[in-house]
């Protein structure tokens, strides 16, 4: 810790590995096949900890992020993001060497990749079933046209159906979760079953980590695809997917400047770190993050009363009590648990697994 | 723009041009130093534009910064963020070589540069003229002991008082924007007033872009640090600072699907493209964007009725009418004038000077 000069993301590699454990098991024995998403940690150190555990497939949101990782021997890759056809050249760089699945949500970019694809390559159908982010109802007309071309493709092999059941996030409470959760599972079922018996392989792939963390068992689905649940966050937690221990991650922040005057602690830390994602404290105020006290190892339990009220672009504003403020001065290092762990990591170069 | 395949910051180098030189010129004629915030851009070839029409001392927000600009000849730069006091080995380096100016607000601090500091180095008083984010009130008595010791130091050179007004983003209309700038003026005349026969040279330094762009004289200040002029963005646009023509950057997404059904286009384009940072629009919503079509040499009119909803990581969700929807297809590329153009330049790496 006393060699940090700068905001830096901790990363505790024993609840890291607890994680990924726990995940895998309930994979396992749900059995679905378990495809974590990357986009959380972009890292290839933290991959390595999925690999150690076994995992061999996985996830990501770009062709950029895919070519990183298939730069570090991940051969089985899927791009969990409607396929930009303005990096077809790269996507057929990847598709020479790996086994690649993109996601498709028109039979305008389903013809366009039939006509400019140069190998084998994966297609999922991106179904919406209820975010409405993303993705065709499962009783769009334009799936039968897909699924016409897809039948007569030589290059494009179906995969199957794929969901992201990001209103989970949205969900207050587990039975809400679960039901989103059963609602997909019962449309992405639907699905299959119409189409099994032109093609016998496919299978339905389901992700997010607030279902696949509440529920005690996945199966239904063919395939889960979480990403969050590495580090887990603030949100998580406020959503009831994690214990406030089961976050693995904590940005340490050098403290610049003490208000006691308006019990604040001032931060360098800001958005340019954290991101500017934030949820609604219980005072009704915006948060950005937890406030934790570094140890020699880590971090401790968030201290009382304190948080992240706002962030400019290279400050954190804590409140903080005047009883736990007087322990903090200028140099000291504050501890964040971030709000939104895939937004923060992605921000922060310098990163230290504890 | 045939050659962009992820989102990319487009910078118009004569919208640029013109924003320094109305900024420059604005403050000749107010006879005041100008010494604007290099944040906005981080890029050296957008410092190489300024440095073209004279400019010769810069801001900027941490030593990092400082020293990327350091590397590019800049000499003379304040950072204009409480002294971060982990950093000092690096702040030691830089002053080895150029004129560098810290803020401080609290002795604390003050009297750790006094025992580390190796080469001269110029001080500001950072003061709260009513932001309330850092710095000192101006009547704090810590402000008088910190005057004691720059009084006797020989390494530390008292440069005088700087404030950052940056509650004129808060401000409902130029005449609160020109209140908050006067007072701030007042308080810091006043503390000038009081120290100006022990140190001669002192200035008051003053520095947001809404005052600075929407005042026509700056006088009474000696020193204006405005930043996010050279880009300026939506933000800036809703305060009154700058028109839309003014607004010099523009993000290029490529469309990956469009969704007549909900009136909504997604484009590649996210959370890590352009920031979290959103204001609240007409009908009530989140904004996190303008949409704009681009052009060959750059980008036209916002599209009627069309916005940025909402962002995930990678995903930016477009609200569009249909009869603009319909001209769009994946594969293509939308404009997106982003909210805060300081955290959506410093989030991008894919740059283009048209």
């Amino acid at each position: 810790m006393n060699h940090i000069t700068r905001p830096t993301l901790l990363i505790n590699k024993i609840k890291v590995e607890a994680n990924i454990q726990k995940m895998m098991a309930k994979a396992k024995r749900s059995n679905v096949i378990f495809r974590p998403h990357f986009k959380t940690h972009q890292s290839i150190e933290i991959g390595k900890l999925f690999r150690k555990q076994g995992v061999d497939k996985i996830t990501v949101s770009s062709v950029e992020m895919a070519r990183f990782f298939a730069e570090d021997s991940w051969n089985n890759i899927t791009i969990a993001f409607p396929v930009n056809l303005r990096e077809i050249e790269e996507i057929n760089h990847l598709t020479s060497r790996i086994t690649l699945n993109l996601l498709v949500e028109s039979i305008y970019s389903l013809e366009f990749l039939e006509n400019h694809l140069k190998y084998q390559t994966g297609i999922f159908i991106k179904i919406d079933t209820g975010y409405h982010r993303t993705g065709l109802e499962p009783n769009h007309p334009e799936i039968e046209k897909m699924i016409d071309l897809l039948t007569s493709s030589s290059k494009m092999k179906f995969q199957g159906f794929l969901t992201h059941a990001g209103h989970t996030y949205h969900a207050r409470g587990k039975e809400a979760v679960f039901r989103i959760m059963e609602s997909a599972k019962k449309q992405l079922l639907k699905l299959k079953e119409k189409y099994l018996s032109i093609f016998p392989n496919l299978i339905i792939s389901y992700g997010d980590t607030p279902s696949c963390s509440m529920a005690e068992d996945c199966s239904g689905f063919d395939e889960i695809r979480p990403g969050n649940f590495v580090y887990y966050d603030v949100m998580q937690y406020h959503l009831g997917s994690c214990t406030l221990s089961d976050i693995a991650v904590a940005v340490a922040c050098p403290v610049v400047s003490t208000h006691p005057e308006r019990e604040e602690v001032v931060v360098y830390g800001g958005a340019i770190h954290l991101s500017k994602e934030a949820i609604e404290a219980d005072n009704g105020f915006k948060l950005y993050g937890y406030v934790v006290p570094l140890t020699e190892s880590g971090w401790g339990e968030p201290i009382p009363g304190a948080y992240v009220s706002s962030l400019s672009q290279e400050h954190g504003i804590i409140k903080m009590p005047n009883n736990q403020l007087q322990h903090f001065k200028p140099g000291d290092l504050l501890g964040i648990l971030p709000v939104h762990s895939c937004l923060t990591a992605n921000l922060l170069n310098d990163q230290i697994i504890l």
